[in-house]
């Protein structure tokens, strides 16, 4: 535990819990030693001291003149049976501000302490109700927008991804003390620990991180929304798709070729996964100096984002220049859909299957987005590129930025650990390597101690009353 | 109870209790027969269905292919032990919008149905918890923003406003079910009730009304603040008042006569009663046109003020100016304050004595709006002012203006009723008017049948949840 947390642990904190705002009920949470005395001497109805944990008392909270300020019920939560394994109440009051207000100003006055953003759960993680990260997850569970997010953080709050990262921790953990023991015996030139059974545990665990490591750029996506980029020449039909998909006229849609000149956001929920799609400015050779900054605006979106819907007019736009369009636009990990629209115009001539013989990518999809023709097809696509990277509920998704490093700062004290039995380097010094890469396993987790400012920098983010 | 309503009573409703938006935790509340039985169906943790009412109980919440939506707690209420006198569950998320709308969801897939605005309050009602005006109350609870109110609100909800309705009505019963008695005797010539007695006690219980009545110009006030006018010459320091009362500066001040054309409004909190500060355009004979809709506009709002800052220049106004202001501006019910203004332009020649002696009004003080003199002395008359109507947590004041109207109505039944004692009518006329003043207050509480607009129109005003 920080030190300087120490003292804060002792105090009784109160907060709302609920949000603000005017609603038929409002839940104020007291946590701490005193939680249930501090309630039980403004509580008129029964006494408190005397109730058993988990249970529900209606009754009446006074003020100093015992003048009412409000009815309510009392829910008491006995440590270490509940969310902060510390004494917990929790008063449901009529759902007025001013009553919220004079409930907490009244715990206040009989030496509860306002509770800081974050605190019930980060007492929760100090009192060893759950491990940093599945702190962490609360956070992200609460500002879950869409039903993949939701997962992720559920799964991480429920302890699976801590427990993938402490098998990983456990196995090196017996290896390091082996070659500590070797290190007792000094000068005696004796092995406890099977290098090459070391060379192999890292590799499976370097594999595994690879793997956890790789998943986070999935997890962040859908984390922050999946960044779909929508780009093409100027007049191949990007706004009207735009629209099309998002079912509203939400981008000026007009036939002079230039029209969008921001760049203009949208959010959409496809099957449980959210994309962020960004209509752009088309590509050219721009004449006006404001067009060009729109064109280098669309190259850095591009730059930025994990899926590109490349559209193009299959009337007036040649393979070729296709072709071009594609090398130019492509770079590593951005997933390139072809959109061959205005299909409405030609159907006949440029059949589907014609599309996809003459235009080399992967994914090509024939669209009218002015008839909203093959618009669910894309869709489906969009979703299944997501789902291509096997998200599922059983599969551990990185989506942390914290944790993302620290399981890159391991990688590579694990890869010092390899070079360092190949080049026969001491067992002081490959102890160092493997300690050090217990460390940034365990900063994940919080088995370590975390640095006060990274804590500070974890809890902040949650609101006040978690 | 209203026939349209019975089969909606049947279903067990859901609604999300505290208010809209992210936060720490958002409660679901279930009310009705099925209320434990269909939440059951989606908890794992426990068999809520052996639980004991007023316990609450750790687990997850599951959708139809087992995926978890949440880690809840939830609280059992079993019938009639409850806020609805059903059964009653309270499922605590985590306060994402995301997750509150998954579980109202799958609890509607199981049969719940949405409820609608202040249906939980409405089902107390049906179900004998509380009468009409306390129900009513409860959503003045919730709305309310200051101390008074909140105390008007709170004493009505604990029943303090009903009882003595009820009394009146206990009382009035008995004498018409005597002359009903009489009826039964046809032509004999009997009276069991004492025409003196009901004539006593008609005339009581019109003085009780009386006073309930005259509580609501105060009640009303209160709920939606207290009405304050500042009027006055032009160039009297209104609005240099104002701001010095709010402590901020809000209205633009200028030593142009005129500068305020608009009324300006702002709200200030003293002492637990909320008032409604409103700045005037100067009375005067306004010879610009705009401005003489402005003075219009202040005579109106002085119509619909409880209270009349009444403000003059103590050098420039002569006594006979403001004696003839204030003549032209009282009218009955209104209370006027005089405030002799600019004491620091010549606070020596014209000392606070000199003022109280020359000018004839109940309440004067004299201050410096520039100087910030005395404007507390001045908040405190503006409080005196209510208290001395008498607002106390022990009184009974009226705030309801639907209370108002019935009490009116059955004040004018009780009229008829003495009128026809005087004039010997008979005893059938008579049970009537009797039977029409207990219909009125029993309208109130709800002890008759209320129309269904009524209802309608009363629980519509409640927020979703209540």
């Amino acid at each position: 535990m920080p030190q300087y947390l120490a003292t804060d642990l002792e105090d009784t904190i109160v907060a709302l819990s609920t949000p603000q705002g005017v609603g038929a009920i409002g839940v104020v949470r007291l946590s701490g030693k005193n939680a249930v005395h501090i309630c039980n001497e403004v509580f008129r109805g029964k006494n408190l001291l005397e109730q058993a944990t988990h249970t529900i008392h209606f009754g009446t909270i006074r003020d100093d003149h015992d003048k009412i300020i409000d009815e309510v019920t009392v829910a008491l939560f006995k440590e270490p049976h509940s969310y902060t394994k510390e004494n917990v109440v929790e008063v449901s009051c009529h759902g007025s501000p001013y009553i919220i207000q004079k409930v907490i100003e009244l715990f206040i006055s009989y030496g509860a302490r306002l509770a800081k953003p974050g605190e019930f759960t980060l007492r929760a993680f100090m009192n060893g109700r759950f491990d940093l990260s599945q702190a962490e997850a609360v956070a992200d569970l609460i500002s879950s927008q869409s039903e993949s997010a939701h997962q992720i953080a559920l799964q991480q709050m429920r302890g699976g991804f801590s427990n993938q990262i402490e098998q990983l921790r456990e196995q090196l953990v017996n290896f390091a003390a082996l070659i500590e023991l070797e290190l007792d015996f000094g000068e005696e030139d004796v092995e406890f620990a099977d290098r090459q059974k070391l060379v192999d545990l890292v590799t499976t665990i370097q594999t595994l991180i690879r793997r956890l490591r790789e998943s986070f750029t999935l997890g962040n996506a859908i984390k922050n929304g999946v960044t779909t980029v929508i780009a093409g020449r100027p007049n191949a039909g990007k706004s009207t798709l735009l629209n099309a998909i998002l079912n509203e006229e939400r981008a000026i849609v007009s036939d002079i070729a230039g029209t969008t000149r921001d760049t203009i956001e949208e959010v959409v929920n496809i099957k449980g996964v959210q994309f962020r799609l960004i209509d752009t400015a088309g590509i050219r050779d721009a004449q006006d100096q404001i067009e060009a900054i729109g064109v280098r605006k669309t190259m850095e979106t591009i730059q930025k984002s994990t899926i590109l819907l490349y559209v193009f007019d299959i009337i007036y736009t040649s393979p070729v220049e296709v072709h071009e369009d594609l090398k130019k636009l492509q770079k590593e990990g951005l997933e390139i859909i072809a959109v061959a629209n205005k299909m409405d115009l030609d159907p006949y001539t440029k059949p589907e299957n014609y599309v996809s013989e003459i235009i080399d990518a992967e994914h090509i999809i024939t669209t009218s987005a002015l008839n909203h023709m093959n618009i669910e097809h894309l869709k489906d696509s969009l979703y299944d590129i997501v789902l291509a990277k096997k998200l599922n509920s059983e599969t551990t998704i990185v989506s942390n930025v914290r944790h993302f490093e620290a399981l890159q700062q391991s990688y590579e004290s694990l890869d010092r650990v390899l070079n360092g039995i190949h080049s026969g380097i001491t067992g002081e010094l490959l102890a160092f390597d493997i300690r050090e890469a217990l460390h940034h396993l365990g900063e994940i987790t919080g088995q370590v101690d975390v640095d006060r400012d990274i804590l500070g920098t974890i809890f902040s983010k949650f609101c006040i009353g978690k």
